[in-house]
C-alpha cells in the first residue's frame, strides 16, 4: 500500500474508516477465505488491511493485488447509487446471529428498509429445489404466508422454485421478507427475478456480503448459504434432491445450532429425497405445518405447536368393556343380553351394567323386550 | 366345572389336552384379559382351565359360564372342517417372538401351509389405512412386492387399503404373505375379500387368536394389532391418518421393541399425517423404499441400504480453488488471465496452475491467445 492511499483511508472519520477497511477488505479475498477471519480477528478491520496491502502479513485466500482505494471509493459510491448501505459489525443494526459462524461476513450490502438485527431475533429461513413441484411451491408460499402473519421475517436465495414462493408467500401478506444474495447488490440473479427482487427490496431487504458487480458463481451459492443458515432463527427445507444446494444450507444451519425442519413428501418425488434424507440423518425434524415450524424456531413455550388430534367420537371416552359392548350391539336389529354377553366377551351382570350406562349416555336403546340395539342418535 | 367335563379333557392325550384346555380357555375371555394370563402362566394351561371353570380360581376379565366341552369340542371339529389347525406355544412352529407380548395368545388357529416360526424369523408387517390414497397403496404393493422378492414375509391385517394392497403386492411375486383376523378363522373380514383371504391361505397362512365364529368387534382389532406387530421383525406404516388403527399396531410394535418405520408422504394429505406424527414423535424412523425397510427390520450387517447419492459430474471431485476457476470460466466467449482473476478470487499465479489442470481434465480450452473459456466436452 503506498503511503498517499493510507493516508486517504485516515483521512475518512473512525467509524468510517471501519466501514471503509471493511469493504476494501471484501475485495482481497472469497467470503470465507479462513485467513482473513484471522487476520480481521487479530489485528481489527483497519489494521488487517493495512498489513495485508503491504505485504506485512500474508494470509491464505488473500490477493492483495486485488485492492485499491479507488476501488474502495467506487464501491461505496456504487452501492450509494443503488440506494444500498454497507452494514458492518460496529452497527446496531448488524445481525449478531453472524457472529457464530466461523467465518461471519466483513460486512453486508444491504437494500431495504428491513432493520436486519429485528429480522434475525424472529425470522425463519425457508429454502428449497429450483426445480419444484408444484407441491413443493404450495407449502413453500403457505408456511412463508402463515409465518410471515405470525410475525416472522422469511429469508431465503430467490432462486426459482422453493426460494421464490417463500419470497411470494410473504409478500402476500405483507410481511417482511429477506433475499440473501451469492453475488454483488447489483446482480439481480436470476435476473428473471428481478421484479420480485425489487418488491423485497421494497418492504423487506435484499443483502449480500459481495460488493458490487461479483457475479453469483457456484461456490459463491455455497458461501451465500451459510449466511441464510446462520441470519435466522432456524431454516426449513421444503423440497430437495439429493444434490440439492439447499441441503447444504441446512447443514450449515445444524454447524451453528440452529433447528433444521424439513417437510416431507412422496417417496416417489426425487424432489423430497433430499428432504427424507435429512430426516433419516436425525438431521432434521418433521414439519407439517406453520404451527409446527413456528414451535421448532420460535420462542421457548410461546410458540408451542397444538396437539394434533383426530376427530373425537361420543364412544372415545368409553371404558373398555363398555366401548367392547357398545361395538358388539347391532346396528340395526335387536339382541338379546346373552348374545352381547358372548359377543362382547362379558358376563350378563357386565352386560346388564354397561346397558345401563349406554343408555344413559343415548348409546343403546331397547324395544321394550329386553333386546337392545346401538341408539339411532 | 362338572366331573364328568374334566374326564373328558383327560381322556386326550397329554399333547392334545394341553392344545384342548387352551382353545377352552379361548371361550373365557378375550384376549388380553389381564386375568388369564396371569393364571395359565402359575398353573398352566390344563390346571388353569379346571380352576376357573370349577370357580376355584378367579380372574379379571374371565368368564367361566362361557365354557362348556361340547363347545370346545365343536370348536375343534369346527376348525378341522375348514382345514385349519390350532398352534400353541409348545409346538415347533410356535412362533417365539409372540411371548414377547405382556399377553400372548392362547393359541393360533391357522390356515395355510406357511411356517409361523420362519415367517416369524424374516418378516415385516406393512399396515395403514383403510382409506388409503392411491398413493399409499402404490407405494404398500411396491414396498411388499420388493421385500417379498428379498424374502421378507409381509404381514398385515387383510383390511381395505393398505393391508390389502399389501398382501396383493408380496402375492403378486408369489412371496409369503400372513393375514392375521381380528374375527374367528371362518369369519372372513371384510367379507369383500374373502378371495384374497382364499389365495392367502393357499400360498402363506390366515390366522387369529379367537375361535370360530367370534365376531370382529372394535376392540378385538386393538389386540389384533398386538399380533401384527409382535410377530414379525418390525412394522412399517404406510399410510395412516391421526386416528388410524395402525397407530395403535405402531405402539404395540414400539412396546415390544420391533423396530418402525413410517413411511412419509405429502403434508396435504390427512393420510399421511399419521405417520408424519409417528416421525415428529420420533416413535417411526423415515423409510423410503424397499433397501430401507429391509436395513430397519432385516439381519444386521446383512440387509444394509446402499447409501443414496445424486447423479455425479466431472467437476464435483475438484479441489475448492479449481472449481471457483471452472465457475468462474465463461460457457460460450473467451476471457483473459486478469478477469478469471477477479471473478474467481485467485491470484494470476493461481489462475494460470488452475486452468493448467482444467484443461489437462478437459474442462477447459484456450483459443491460443491465452484466453479461456469451459471446454465444449
Amino acid at each position: 500500500m503506498s503511503p498517499s492511499r493510507e493516508r486517504r483511508l485516515e483521512a475518512l472519520p473512525l467509524p468510517e474508516q471501519e466501514r471503509a477497511a471493511r469493504v476494501g477488505l471484501s475485495r482481497l479475498g472469497e467470503p470465507g477465505a479462513p485467513g482473513m477471519t484471522e487476520v480481521v480477528a487479530r489485528h481489527g478491520a483497519i489494521r488487517a488491511l493495512e498489513r495485508l496491502v503491504t505485504g506485512a502479513v500474508e494470509a491464505k485466500g488473500v490477493i492483495p493485488e486485488h485492492y485499491s482505494f479507488e476501488r474502495l471509493q467506487a464501491d461505496l459510491e456504487h452501492a450509494d447509487r443503488l440506494g444500498a448501505r454497507v452494514v458492518i459489525p460496529t452497527d446496531e443494526e448488524w445481525p449478531r446471529s453472524l457472529d457464530d459462524l466461523e467465518h461471519p461476513p466483513l460486512c453486508l450490502w444491504v437494500r431495504g428498509p428491513a432493520g436486519l438485527d429485528e429480522v434475525a431475533a424472529r425470522s425463519v429461513s425457508i429454502v428449497g429445489a429450483r426445480s419444484a413441484t408444484a407441491y413443493g411451491a404450495q407449502v413453500a408460499a403457505d408456511l412463508a404466508a402463515g409465518l410471515g402473519q405470525r410475525g416472522f421475517a422469511v429469508i431465503s436465495g430467490a432462486a426459482f422454485g422453493i426460494d421464490a414462493a417463500a419470497h411470494r408467500g410473504a409478500l402476500a401478506v405483507d410481511a417482511c421478507t429477506v433475499a440473501v444474495l451469492a453475488g454483488g447488490i447489483d446482480r439481480l440473479y436470476p435476473s428473471s427475478h428481478a421484479q420480485l427482487l425489487g418488491a423485497i427490496a421494497e418492504s423487506g431487504a435484499v443483502i449480500t456480503e459481495q460488493p458490487p458487480g461479483v457475479a453469483p458463481i457456484g461456490s459463491r451459492f455455497l458461501q451465500r448459504n451459510r449466511i441464510i443458515a446462520a441470519f435466522s432463527c432456524g431454516t426449513v427445507v421444503v423440497e430437495a434432491s439429493l444434490r440439492s444446494g439447499s441441503l447444504n444450507t441446512a447443514a450449515h444451519a445444524v454447524n451453528v445450532r440452529r433447528p433444521v425442519g424439513a417437510v416431507p413428501g412422496p417417496v416417489t418425488s426425487m424432489q423430497s429425497a433430499g428432504c427424507h434424507q435429512l430426516l433419516r440423518d436425525h438431521k432434521a425434524e418433521v414439519v407439517t405445518d406453520v404451527d409446527e415450524v413456528a414451535e421448532l424456531v420460535g420462542r421457548l413455550g410461546q410458540d408451542l405447536a397444538p396437539v394434533k388430534r383426530g376427530h373425537t367420537r361420543p364412544i372415545d371416552s368409553l371404558e373398555p368393556e363398555d366401548r367392547a359392548l357398545f361395538e358388539a350391539l347391532p346396528m340395526r336389529s335387536h339382541c338379546d343380553v346373552e348374545v352381547l354377553s358372548r359377543a362382547a366377551g362379558l358376563t350378563s351382570r357386565q352386560v346388564r351394567a354397561g346397558l345401563g350406562r349406554l343408555e344413559l349416555k343415548g348409546l343403546a336403546s331397547t324395544d321394550g323386550l329386553d333386546r337392545w340395539r346401538k341408539s339411532a342418535r
